[in-house]
């Protein structure tokens, strides 16, 4: 079996969803800690994973991300495919030998980076045509390839290939893409032959409660191991993401890991863990990390900020992360300063510490029956960045970078 | 007591000094093996120092480099004094705190810096006047400044403020370099206060045996508690250092640690160890490493050769270093067409462990009394670098970089 997943907290149907932060006295929908079991070992959930985009997560050796307590990595089939090649990697014994993890992978298919490289691509029913971002090269991405190259890759979890479009896109446009990704889930279905790699669906429908609906409907009925929601984090406002993931929770089933595509920031993973979902991908926490944008537990601070120039303490007190056990904030804000590849690293390592040790925290909880209380002091205390700054981040960056 | 130095061979006079590689038939010089005693720690010699410009092994952490078998690290007064500054590093508690190394340190004064950066600079007996590289900022390096300067950095080994001129400029230069360098050590020598930290005075001379042995005489005379050999490295060839180095042997006091500025390469490490030098210091291993440049057995190797594509194997079979343990080369070659800062990472890694190992093994044989089999070994299976290749690359090198 290449995959199970147990549920250790009843699935009892929460109150009301709302998309309003949990952070007020509202009430919290449903958090589930489980564990999925795969051929390479067992993730606690609600999990999250470190983007490996290229065979490795940014500054990171894989041997780092198991000591921050990662226990599933996700890479790209996208990348992978370009740089250094599916043959390449499956005739040195396959990913997990390639880049020294012996844990669980996940690979996205590809449909991200059809939708984040834009202009190179072009999407027909038959896959995703597109010009390599290295060499301008043309390729062709079908449903049927995508999981030949996954399963070739000897990864844990394969995703669908699936068709993105802006969460808020118009109704038709949401439609077409949805129709699509259906067609193709039930190519890639067909195509998945290896008994020891579970696929996981994709439900896609922007903010449409309607299309999220028939998709989930659609996406269940082809009896994936493993659901992911798509189309989210992709341009609407945080409220829209918020109810259509609490709407998800109350369309998937219970019994199989639900997967959050493209989440997230801390404020995020907390409010969409409230709402059921059990794993998270997202490189938003290295990616800052190395703009020097640190997590601490009210929000995010720019290391590169004067105001540490002379702290002799560590950046956050208490956090058990290499970068504060033993160094001054000082010393960090130093590295950014000189430009000190060193100081890319150490942030990532915080970074990634701070999400993981999150989630280990939000899993404890909810075994104790004590997640809301945790939930809202995390949120109470923890400002997210402004949202019209954060649009504006995303946007510049979706225009900017087809890296991670 | 600052400094304490235990030599833990008798200095057996050698056979005449060569300037020739002693990986042929000819005899070899007088390698040493010693303890070198400081405030913060042992240092088993022969032994090479990281280079630690700006507070950082390039791509690494203090642990880092603790754990490659380091024992004591080099840093830049020069860069340290422009970024963060001396009063912070201070304010920190000094240069072990803030940068997170609780083994010795020795810094080099900013003499190698005065003869880099070349136009930014103007020495006059006063001092070496400069332009800062960051913001051009005016500043003055007196000798009695540098002493104070390391002083307050906290470090176990200071450095005289010298004058640097091409190793075969012609003799009046060289006469007048080295002139002015024996004024500002008798000037350091006298500014230096502090009895937990020791002082090194620096020969000078170029490759004029004349000069040499005048400046051994007026060095020695000032009675450092350690001699460096500088002026070496920087633009004669390999023939006439070793001559050089050589004549250093044996005008040297044998009582005092010897350390030899600026080398090196693998190959020279074991010429100059086998000419009597104690310590070291070089970016060579790290620069080299980050531009994919690798050691192995035979020589350096460039991992982005295409030939590195589908090895399976480590790198270098049998290297202990933690990249060749557990990754193929295949994983390296990949990380640096992807540009992946990892890549960077593994290949300082594995180059300063490859030297920081040969500097042990050297010691080893040394105290069995088999060195001389064992570097012959050594420099008849390592093929340096083509020498004019590799001048090449350094007048290159001199004229666009300035930071390590």
């Amino acid at each position: 079996m290449a995959l199970t997943f147990r549920l250790d907290t009843a699935s009892t149907p929460g109150p009301p969803q709302t998309n309003h932060s949990i952070g007020g006295s509202r009430s919290i929908g449903s958090p589930r800690a489980g564990l999925l079991s795969t051929p390479h070992g067992d993730v606690p959930t609600p999990a999250f994973m470190p983007v490996a985009t290229q065979g490795t997560v940014k500054t990171l050796s894989s041997h780092d991300v198991r000591d921050l307590g990662a226990n599933i990595l996700l890479s790209n089939t996208y990348h992978l495919y370009l740089r250094p090649g599916i043959d390449l990697i499956e005739s040195l014994g396959g990913l997990h030998s390639f880049m020294g993890w012996d844990g669980p992978i996940l690979t996205d298919s590809g449909g991200y980076q059809a939708f984040s490289l834009g202009a190179l691509i072009k999407l027909t029913d038959e896959g995703v045509a597109f010009r390599s971002h290295i060499d301008g090269s043309r390729h062709l991405f079908t449903p049927e390839k995508t999981i030949e190259y996954q399963q070739r890759l000897g990864v844990d979890i394969m995703m669908c290939l699936d068709q993105l479009v802006p969460a808020n896109s118009d109704e038709s446009a949401l439609r077409d893409a949805m129709d699509r990704t259906h067609r193709w889930a039930a190519r890639c279905r067909q195509a998945w032959s290896s008994p020891n790699q579970a696929l996981f669906g994709i439900v896609q429908g922007g903010v449409s409660p309607t299309l999220r609906e028939a998709s989930a409907q659609f996406i269940t009925g082809l009896d994936f191991p493993g659901c992911a929601v798509g189309g989210l984090a992709v341009g609407e406002n945080k409220a829209q993401m918020y109810e259509t993931v609490a709407l998800m929770d109350n369309l998937l089933p219970k019994d199989r890991p639900r997967y959050l595509m493209g989440v997230g920031s801390p404020e995020d993973l907390v409010e969409c863990v409230a709402r059921g979902m059990d794993l998270f991908d997202c490189a938003l926490p290295t990616r800052v990390a190395r703009n020097g944008a640190l997590f601490i537990p009210t929000g995010r601070v720019d290391i590169t900020s004067a105001r540490f120039q002379s702290i002799n303490n560590p950046l956050m007190e208490g956090c058990d992360c290499f970068a504060c056990c033993n160094f001054p904030a000082a010393y960090l804000h130093h590295l950014f300063k000189a430009k000190e590849i060193l100081g890319l690293r150490l942030a990532t390592i915080h970074n990634l510490r701070f999400v993981l040790r999150l989630m280990a925290q939000m899993r404890s909880h909810i075994l104790d029956g004590t997640f809301n209380a945790f939930a809202r002091d995390f949120l109470a205390r923890y400002k997210p960045t402004n949202e019209a700054v954060r649009m504006a981040q995303k946007v510049r960056w979706l225009s900017r970078r087809h890296e991670d």
